[in-house]
């Protein structure tokens, strides 16, 4: 059996029972004082995430930020970042200097600080991050704190980076650029925390697979209404172009790394102005409830199938 | 350019040079109260790491084993373990879960604990470790606290994974496993700096390569006794049958992960007395000086030129 076969859920599943840890949130958080020490990390492989369209500057900077995105949607504030490469001894010197120059520049917006790595032969180029940062123990978000009717809510707008991929898919190399072009949601997550909200994830896979997996941990459900996502232009225009549902767009591909968190309707509105005051942008999506995860589209209920990407399945291999 | 024209060591400059930022030591660390906390990341790969003749498990317990070394070389204690995977997806997954079985023997056996990770698809199996550390700030040892005429020492004795590595390369397939059996010296560590020492680094790369980045950083040179060494018997054996100078498989090749530390000459005798109460093993194996570094061999000082192991070179291929 390879890992083909299993598909990447089952492997953490497999992952989890032999070491008997359960880390439910995007990045892993320990006490020290009265703040929480926040760990997290990710991958990316030249092969899956750097299409030969963007520059490497841009894969840097993307590297970096989905690292940045775990320690946001915990509330926190990045504070070192860490990169291990393996690569082929081919690997062309000025790629890998201006991959570095992205993360660089992602680094220094975000006021953190390059604290080390470690460079290996490999067959392929891997770059592994490392982001560690901290959070206040009073203000962490967590996905456990999902609760029960509550508003739903996520920041700015979804669906570029899928509307991204689908045009660079048809042809159009532009949108491998708009695909990669995404921020870490720090600031924003550092708001939403102080006015209120207790959980929060980052949309890396999209609102479909979130909810999906919130309601797997915690049992809330989901009302998620259609009319008032916060749908980005370019989404409209890539929908009606190719004829892809805007709802797959902007819902089950996810790349967009804003955040979704729940907030209790009593301080919603008073959040949602101190975020505008702050001009930072929030939308109330839905809200949370005892029943299973729904879309609510032109005043029908349906039920969420998920069925978003996974690493090691065959969908990748579209 | 591509990276094998420039090598590991030319490559790790240009990125200092671009981020601007020093980590000499094992581990990076920043202040925590009265604590360290320490971070480190090393990478593995199948096709540089792990030879085909050595179980997945030994692979598994050798990777986070080098990884709890670079904390143990800084006094510290590991505490939690993180693992990035980019895999081949016709990996198989009883080779996968094995390496993991190994991975789990070792942070088992540190008391630590599993807390992230991420796994991807490429070309390769490389496996990207982390680990995060403690130490009280009095204990911390440091490569920039190697100063002139204090003792050198190191824990336990060097040779056994070099001598595996040549028996493996002339096909005694057994050699391999030797080449890999490796133990962070984390007692060994706490141990040393309790008693005094304040200076220590691993020795990965062996004896030289570490004396040569010591005397670099810090001007300090070393005179290492050749007849003071605690050579492995398998060095001993491995240097006859092959004809490989014992110099050769007990200073310049590395692979032991024993810790390399110095002392004051006025602490040497109760560190030693108290180590060895313990069941530590440690021994004196010269001196800091202010000159260059030598070797004294049968009565005569040798200038040591230092030719070790460095990835992306043309040595990595032999």
């Amino acid at each position: 059996m390879n890992l083909f076969d299993l598909g990447e859920r089952k492997i953490i599943e497999e992952l989890k029972k032999l070491y008997g840890t359960i880390v439910d949130d995007d990045s892993y958080y320990f006490a020290e004082g009265k703040d929480y020490i926040l760990i997290t990390t990710d991958v990316i492989t030249k092969k899956t995430h750097i299409p030969d369209d963007v520059s490497p500057e841009l894969a840097g900077y993307f590297f970096a930020s989905l690292n940045f995105s775990d320690i946001a949607a915990m509330g926190g504030r990045p504070k070192y970042f860490l990169t291990s490469y393996s690569m082929r001894i081919d690997t062309d010197f000025d790629f890998f200097m201006e991959f570095n120059r992205g993360i660089k520049k992602c680094i220094k917006k975000y006021k953190t600080k390059m604290v080390g790595g470690d460079t290996k032969e490999g067959d392929d180029f891997t770059a592994t991050g490392i982001a560690v940062g901290k959070v206040n123990k009073n203000f962490i978000l967590l996905r456990k704190n999902f609760k029960q009717d509550q508003v739903v809510a996520v920041t700015n707008s979804l669906g570029k980076n899928a509307a991204g991929y689908y045009l660079w898919k048809n042809g159009m190399k532009e949108g491998a650029e708009k695909l990669l072009e995404i921020e870490p949601r720090i600031e924003e997550g550092i708001a939403i925390s102080k006015h209120g909200a207790k959980a929060a994830m980052d949309l890396s896979d999209g609102v479909y697979s979130s909810i999906d997996q919130i309601k797997k941990l915690t049992g809330t459900g989901f009302k998620i209404y259609f009319d008032k996502i916060p749908i980005h232009p370019l989404a409209f225009e890539v929908s009606g172009d190719l004829k892809i549902p805007l709802e797959e767009i902007s819902l089950n591909f996810g790349g967009d790394y804003e955040l979704l968190f729940s907030v209790d309707r009593s301080k919603w509105q008073n959040l949602k102005e101190k975020m505008e005051k702050n001009n930072f942008k929030v939308s109330e999506i839905g809200e949370t409830w005892k029943g299973e995860n729904i879309l609510v589209k032109e005043g029908k209920e349906v039920k969420i199938k998920y069925h978003g990407y996974e690493h090691f399945t065959r969908s990748t291999l579209l």
